[in-house]
């Protein structure tokens, strides 16, 4: 019978908590699936008083997470604390020079410092598991670090950030504002209350650029990310994607491209007959686009503690049963440096949005300026605010122009809407959404 | 180095050949993910002279499937040849009793002798993968064996034959008949020229018992599945579902309930928004309702060439990297017995779709049939087909009558029915089809 496996535990918020709990009441089946026994011999967190409402007795307290991560009566170091610096970066790192395996569920911690972290893992033979990371209880990183093994990938994208998904689909759903949506989500505790590195979509960077280092072999970059959040999307955005046979979601996009991988987080009109579009409220999900197979995409919920000890405590059992993948899925030598492919090369459809001032020939103008930048227009949709009469008073009422382009590049799309906006055809100015093809 | 995983191939039809292909071509890869190389070395099929675009040259030719499975020269056995019974039987057999790892795609050899099988896994130590078994490349296996190792599982669920999703896709979409739609579907080939073992649920229901039996533990075994098909569904059945905010797919079911553990296939109503029913076409996707998380859905191909092969090459991987998962999940001494949960006691919504006489009272005569079955109706609608006019020719017209039950026993259903069949008000037997919730 072979030893049990040793675990240490860093953080013991709602994840921390709900793990400890899990190993003690799944203890035969993770017994039966791995091999031999877990037990979870010492934990550490701020407060050693905080009721958390499980039986700690019998678990030794380190005295800090540095302490636990190198302790030697430990196999396998799980850190949940959270964070991209210390004491998360400092403690993971010395666990796994110390040659133990480490479990964590810090996506800002693996998209900052994932490849420092992957050479010490690899040197010194300890697994680097981190499915929680990303999507939660979703197997993404299992699915892209082994269950694809053998097949080339053209793309990975997906709803990464319940948070933006909520307020998207609130949106649209009861066409309210973003602000409106923003502070339901904050009541709910969807959103933080300073939700910037949601809403503008950071999280859902720091979790592309996971994916990507395993679907592409490329060090993992989160610089190497573009980034738009959503807080420019207005209902008419929303309604007019209705129309149009799309829906908007905030999407991450890791793409091979002829100018090398793309990776981009914004606004994105998919089609509404795409799995990805039928995912609503905080539910996650990822697409992946495997060479000459049709799309495979996981859906399920990307946040919450019960989902993310489910992810966590999975890769503790693949710990238990000595499964060492390499941590991004190659090994370190293999892995390429990222080049940030240039956003203004991007090529794709584009959704415009513009208020057009009411002269006779403005439509005309606007055609004009994307016909000299070889853009073909799709389709083109005026619609007169009071449904098609034409203005009583006299005056010019802005008109809401909106256009749907063929597959065009970006700096194409840029320069010809500098060129509208110099014309002096619109009012403010433009909303540009891209669109993702599936 | 660790020297190359050494394969040997019993089956070179298009899924076959398309794992040479990926194993050569993707080597690089491979290895850097495997942490070893991956080598064909023999192969056997059928045929040794029937072109399959792939190069051969410098693999052995095995004499039969038997002589290849116990080759002194391979390390893991791939069984690509399909069917429960021999040669894929005996040949599977004999590679795991010689310590082989083996790598299959083969459904019905799993759900028919996949305990025997798994306990020469376990006793001589090698692997038994069979991704491809369910779902081709959708990791669903992987999920429920590793993804959900801590997660005691409630239910899951599925599409799992594309024919059966096809063609009530089509039905649905187009208002066609069930055999407009098969026979296109045979056009297609997408539906074989004897149906029955799609459409009569039999394919399901081999992937439902291998599911199952990952899921909750128990020794997998097809006679315990509840089989209906697909062949008496009508288009009226697939308009009623869409009026009432319900989709119609055909699925598998397996769920813990208090009577053990019920595994089922059957038409099935859906509701519109869950994720299951988005999928369309010949695509397939599982749904695990794991314990405390919030549903995980997978969904992508179900068949096709790549696809199965993606998911054979992905299996090899996890034997090079030296993987060895229960094959069920569990040691063999933890697979409980199976009891066929029986359906007359399965508690759930239906839908009842009724041709009535048209005497008055009828409606009254059938819901006195429900209540004396304690069955209670959450809705009920009966449609004149002529738009609610009376018939102007003084004759009964039978008029359809389509009730939604709240949560009921199917006994009870089966009594009320009889009754009502008894009572003489309906013209031919009634439609009925479960409803599950989501």
């Amino acid at each position: 019978m072979v030893a049990p496996l040793k675990v240490g535990i860093a953080g013991l918020g709602t994840v921390g908590a709900e793990v400890v709990r899990l190993i003690e009441t799944q203890a035969r089946v993770l017994a039966g699936r791995s091999g031999r026994g877990i037990r979870v011999v010492a934990v550490t967190a701020r407060s050693k008083v905080k009721k958390r409402g499980v039986d700690l007795r019998g678990i030794e307290w380190a005295r800090d997470p540095m302490a636990l991560a190198t302790h030697p009566g430990i196999d396998c170091f799980v850190e949940l604390m959270g964070g991209a610096g210390d004491p998360a970066l400092s403690a993971v790192d010395a666990a796994l020079n110390a040659g133990k395996s480490v479990v964590t569920a810090n996506k800002a911690l693996l998209a900052k410092h994932g490849l420092k972290l992957a050479k010490a893992a690899e040197k010194h033979g300890g697994a680097l598991n981190y499915e929680a990371a990303v999507g939660a209880a979703i197997p993404v990183i299992k699915t892209l670090r082994e269950g694809l093994a053998g097949t080339g990938i053209n793309r990975v994208y997906g709803i990464l950030n319940g948070t933006c998904n909520y307020i998207l689909t609130r949106m649209e759903q009861e066409g309210l504002s973003f602000a409106e949506c923003l502070k339901d989500a904050q009541r709910l505790g969807y959103a933080e209350a300073n939700p910037s590195f949601d809403v503008d979509g950071h999280d859902t960077a720091q979790k592309l650029a996971i994916l990507a280092s395993l679907a592409f072999g490329t060090k993992v970059a989160q610089s190497a990310v573009y980034v738009e959040g959503i807080s420019s999307i207005a209902p008419e955005d929303l309604r007019a994607a209705d129309d149009l046979g799309y829906r908007l979601k905030l999407l991450g996009v890791a793409v091979r491209t002829a100018k090398g991988i793309e990776q981009r987080v914004h606004p994105t009109m998919v089609p509404k007959s795409s799995s990805i579009a039928q995912v609503m409220g905080v539910t996650n999900a990822v697409t992946v686009d495997g060479e000459g197979i049709p799309p495979i995409t996981l859906v399920g919920p990307g946040a919450g503690g019960a989902a993310t000890a489910s992810a966590v405590v999975a890769d503790i059992a693949d710990v238990a049963r000595g499964i060492r993948a390499n941590p991004f899925g190659r090994p370190i030598s293999h892995l390429r440096d990222t080049r940030k492919a240039p956003m203004e090369r991007h090529e794709g459809g584009y959704y415009i949005r513009l208020l057009a001032r009411d002269f006779p020939g403005t439509a005309a103008a606007i055609a004009t300026r994307l016909a000299e930048q070889k853009i073909s227009i799709e389709s083109i949709v005026q619609r007169h605010p009071n449904g098609g009469a034409a203005p009583t008073d006299g005056k010019a009422v802005p008109v809401p122009v909106i256009l749907i382009t063929y597959a065009t590049h970006e700096d194409a799309v840029r320069r010809a809407l500098a060129a509208v906006q110099k014309d002096k055809v619109i009012s403010g100015r433009p909303q540009v959404i891209r669109i993702e093809k599936n």
